[in-house]
C-alpha cells in the first residue's frame, strides 16, 4: 500500500500548519521534505506521523513528530541488534496532548481509542499522558504506541540513531518505510 | 570565583521569561533546576550560559540553552577521550539569534564582541549566523563558541553524552562547573 502524491502533499501542508500553530521555527527546506509515514496501512488520519529529522548521525538522532488530531503511531519495539543495543527513545511533548502506551499494569480507563480492526496488534496499555514540558523514556526493546488528543500534537523525539529499518511493529500488516506512488 | 544565591535566583527568573518569550514548555521542576553556569569568570551578564537538561544518558543528550543579549559561552573543545570519542553536537536555534564561531577561515566583520581582556582566549573566528530553524553541527575536537544577539537567544543542543568534566576553554580561568555561595 503506496500513499498518493496528492495525499503526500495534502499531510505536508497540514503538519507545516500544526508547527506554525505550535510556534516552532522550521526552514523551508525541512518544510519540504517532511516525511509523511502511512505505516504501509492507507488510513493516515488515523494510523501515521509526520517527521521533520533535525540530526542523525552514527551517534545521535533529534526528530519532531507531528501527530494529527487522535492519529496514532502503531505498536513497535527498538530490538537489541549483534553489537548495538536497541534504540533508547524520549519523547517531549512540545504541543497538544499525547497518550503514549508501554509494558506496565493497564490503565482502567484509557484515553486512547485504537480501529476496532487492529486492536489485536495493540498489547500494551499502560497510559503514560503527555502534557506540553512533559517527557518519558522509553527503554530499548521496550513496545511502546501513542495517540494524538483532540488538538493533535508536536512531539520532540532525542533518541539513539534511528533504526527504522529494523523497528519491530506488532500489526504484520505495517511497511514502516513509505512509498509515494 | 562562585555565583551568589542572588545572583543565581535573578538568572534563573530571567531564564524563565525567555521560555517565555519563546513558547517553550518547561514543567516547573525544570524551572527550579535551571542551571546558571557563569563558567568561574564572575561576570555571567557577558560570559555565561543558562541550561536545562531534558535528557543525559550514557548514550545521549538534549539540551535547551538560554543565551541572555549579548552572552557569550566561551571558546572550548570536547576533546578525544580514551575509548569514546569526543562529543559531537547540533545547535538548532529556537528564537532570537546565535553567533556561532568555530574553526575556518576567519569572518572579515563578525557580529560577536568579546571583552576587550579576553580576547586572546578566542581564536577561532569564523562565523555562522542561526536564526529560529537553523542548525550547526561542531564535530569532536573542534573549538567553537558562540554569542546571542541583541534579543538573546534559545538554542536546542542534541548531542551524544555531556562531558562537561573534561571539556577544555581557550581561557585558562574558566572553571565549567558552577559553584553557589
Amino acid at each position: 500500500m503506496a500513499i498518493s502524491k496528492e495525499a503526500y502533499l495534502a499531510a505536508r501542508d497540514r503538519a507545516v500548519s500544526t508547527f506554525e500553530r505550535a510556534g516552532i521555527a522550521i526552514t523551508e527546506a525541512e518544510k519540504d521534505n517532511i516525511e509523511v509515514a502511512d505505516f504501509g496501512l492507507g488510513r493516515l488520519d488515523e494510523i501515521g506521523v509526520e517527521l521533520v529529522i533535525y540530526v542523525n548521525t552514527d551517534r545521535v538522532c533529534a526528530k519532531e513528530v507531528i501527530l494529527f488530531p487522535h492519529q496514532i503511531c502503531p505498536e513497535h519495539r527498538h530490538p537489541i541488534q549483534a553489537a548495538i543495543e536497541g534504540k533508547e527513545e524520549t519523547f517531549r511533548c512540545r504541543w497538544g496532548t499525547v497518550y503514549l502506551y508501554t509494558s506496565g499494569p493497564a490503565t482502567a480507563n484509557p484515553q486512547g481509542i485504537v480501529p476496532e480492526d487492529r486492536k489485536p496488534y495493540f498489547t500494551v496499555w499502560h497510559e503514560i499522558v503527555l502534557q506540553p514540558g512533559d517527557q518519558y523514556t522509553v527503554d530499548p526493546d521496550r513496545l511502546h504506541w501513542f495517540q494524538a488528543g483532540p488538538e493533535g500534537a508536536v512531539l520532540s523525539e532525542f533518541s539513539t540513531p534511528s533504526t527504522d529499518e529494523v523497528d519491530i511493529f506488532s500489526d504484520p500488516e505495517v511497511q514502516r518505510i513509505p512509498e509515494v506512488y
